[in-house]
């Protein structure tokens, strides 16, 4: 696509210093852009890439005008590069429309207007599909589901009987939802299969990335709040509930009925122990293993995680550990001697 | 569905106290249930709910009789739960039928009795399906395959070529079975790939769950003995063996040819390193990492993975070690001071 | 397959010692093999199996001839019984052959020589697939994609647009590469979706392993080196990029903007922080934590990731630490009584 410099600062709101009709095609980062494409000055500490830059045009604060390329200002460089982000990938996407004819629908499913099911898709029994949606090739609904619209959900997806999916929600590749949680009981046989009648509920303007499961609840339903965001390979069990707007990084994984919080941050491969409270807006460092309940704020790191400063502190003192142990052992020769001096110690050592 | 007390009393064996024409019509915990739902008394930890809760019915050992609800008195609360949920279970599943006109099924494949196939699903050539065994939209079998009796697979599961799997076994959405082992040699090209020419043998009865992946073997097989239970994202190398009735949580992985025992429990994200042997009962705590062979019934825990009492103190005293280290500063300058009061010390500090 | 122990010689150029008439159906470990195996005695360690090995046929060494059964003399046999594994599995695979009439493929897409396009799979607008490539049931391939030659897709493979593949590559069951990066800006709302308009390019020879997703770069392009094999579960974040002939064992991680250099080796479920640089040939242990960037050759283990003979040490220390508390406790008490005995500490503790 092509979009001249004025056309941009349209989209933006923006203030165009220079040529506008100066002509981008693309969108690069200040380093890496090349003629034709579009930059930004996302901070302050970039600006001595500002002098280098092979851009044809860049977004900068108001503040900003000496460049010799064509230049927007902006209130906020960033946000106005997520505007044209925006509109650059509604040119590069390619979305299925209509119902392919591949496409296996139940008599009893109910299908918005304007509504995307590309070939090999299955919609079961009872299902309901919002205005707008788009489901992608391959993927599978299972029966009585209810996708909310204008949700997008990518190839190969499952998504289990009975998974409520609320509006606008990003469902990647390979996400399997509605999965039967993993319990089992001691019974006649030994681990005897707990069915999982629960469902799993998702909240509007949430993103499952690619190859993340959700199991199912035993009863009742696992929950993931409006506007939380999950990345790739993240495994959240049975009976999970996540609150709003939380970050969940790849391949953490959260065991069954722990409560995650709003605005949590997990990053990529921290894990919990089933069973507890994790507080709003609680932080965990990457790799970390949650053991306990987690009140609202903390920020943990570690396994078992402890607060982030007492475990940057343990490790930073581990670091030394083989040299103190060496100290010691020389203290105690040292005291030993000194012991002799004063004629052995008063107090024998009977541990 | 609907069911009276009295209905469920028969269903698990028990005794009705109160009023056996009332109905249920779901399941939930003592906690979470509302009019309408059995509930359960798993243990004796619950019982403070029993007063409070708004159940409409509930599962209790035989030795509790008081309480404003319809109560079922049963041997074992919990098992006659998961009694219900089966009950409950086959009402809402709504498994595929017998074979869609879209299945493509090689004229050398083999399907027993009442064998269901669901849309877009692939049977290759030679391969022989069990009596009942439902086959979930978008499944892929390789050719040559052996599945058993009973067993459900579940959406866009992948099985490649020349896999074995038993009897009831329960195989997730999105899992790849005898995928490559990851192996190479270094030949005329840098990594040159071991063509991987062994199976997976699958026993009865077993489950694993969304996402996980188990290599096929170099020669030989990898294998996964009858009653072992795989939960979500758990990855299998290639000749790996694991004995019957052992329990694999979530994220955890096994490198090549390590063999674990029967009844062994692995928690969720524990690794182990390969060519290893894991003796039967062996526990693994979860984010282990296991670096050496397990004795029967050994504990573990941490990475390098330890006897897991140790592990604990470990961890313990590392939340002690910074302060340690400045203690021991201080002893340090404790001790010159006493040894200048004593001529010094008697021996130098040579290290 | 039938082959005979002269036939396999003239396959790997080695000299037969023994009958050569002797008939092999199948390849297996020296302690494993049976009747009617070849196996291989790939190192001296390994010399004790040769007494009892129930083999029909060994490749061995140059040096080596005293056997009861036929031998076929090579310089490497370990490289010798990987060609006869090729030879092998030439006839234990059936890959789809020609487009099946259940495939969508755009009428803009270009199908080189040869392409064999299973059941129910989607080649979407503008994509062109190189000669002898093939694609198993269940693949997705999007929009304006290019394929290399004789690359092999395995089922339910997602490869979202614009994703680039070289020659002669093994995308495994159930990989996802291409999906959006994981990125969020924090705008009007909490998290708005940061649009994802780069690419993932992969080079030739490059092995990725089953339920991997690569996630496609914000702009510019998430980058996979010719040769470089990955292996399954593994996470690779947006703009990451990879340099060639690196391995990257199972479940390991990779957050956004760090560069991998080539050579590199990255072992099971270790994990690296976003915008780190990690030079070529570093070794990373199991499980281990990257949280800064790594020097050429840098061989590292542990979270945070420390070299690894400091790290072993430190892990090592780690273990005695219980133990030693409880002597510096000790010591402390014997100096207060060495204190006593000169009238008492000079200098007061007032830590």
């Amino acid at each position: 696509m092509n979009i001249s410099v004025a056309e941009i600062a349209e989209l933006v709101g923006g203030v165009v210093c220079g040529d506008g009709a100066t002509t981008v095609t693309g969108v690069n980062g200040l380093g890496e852009a090349g003629p034709g494409d579009l930059s930004f000055l996302g901070a302050a500490r970039y600006l001595p890439l500002m002098a280098d830059t092979r851009a044809s045009a860049v977004l900068v604060p108001h503040d900003f005008a000496d460049s010799g390329v064509p230049l927007i200002q902006v209130e906020n460089p960033y946000l106005a590069m997520v505007a044209v982000l925006n509109h650059f990938q509604a040119d590069l996407m390619r979305h299925p429309k209509g119902i392919h004819p591949t496409a296996v629908v139940d008599k009893n499913a109910v299908l918005g207007e304007n509504v995307a099911l590309g070939p090999h898709t299955v919609i079961a029994e009872g299902t309901e599909i919002g205005d707008n949606t788009i489901v992608y090739p391959g993927v599978y609904i299972g029966h009585s589901c209810q996708i909310g619209p204008d949700t997008l959900i990518y190839p190969n997806a499952t998504i289990r009987e009975r998974v409520t999916i609320g509006a606008r929600c990003v469902i990647h590749g390979g996400v399997v939802l509605g999965t039967d949680g993993f319990g089992f009981a001691q019974g006649a046989k030994n681990h005897e299969k707990i069915p999982h009648v629960g469902r799993v509920v998702i909240g509007d303007d949430v993103e499952i990335g690619a190859c993340s499961a959700i199991d199912r609840a035993t009863f009742g339903a696992t929950v993931v709040g409006n506007g939380t965001k999950i990345d790739n390979h993240v495994q959240i069990g049975h009976n999970v509930s996540i609150g709003t707007d939380s970050i969940i990084c790849g391949c953490a994984g959260i065991a069954g009925s722990t409560n995650i919080g709003n605005n949590v941050t997990i990053a990529a491969g921290a894990g919990f122990a089933g069973h507890l409270e994790v507080g709003d807006g609680a932080i965990i460092a990457a790799y970390s293993g949650v053991t306990k309940s987690v009140k609202p704020g903390q920020v943990l790191f570690g396994y078992p995680a402890v607060e982030h400063t007492l475990g940057k502190r343990m490790h930073a003192a581990l670091r030394h550990l083989p040299e103190a142990l060496r100290r010691m052992r020389k203290l105690e020769e040292r005291i030993v001697q000194l012991e002799g001096q004063s004629n052995g110690p008063a107090t024998e050592d009977d541990s």
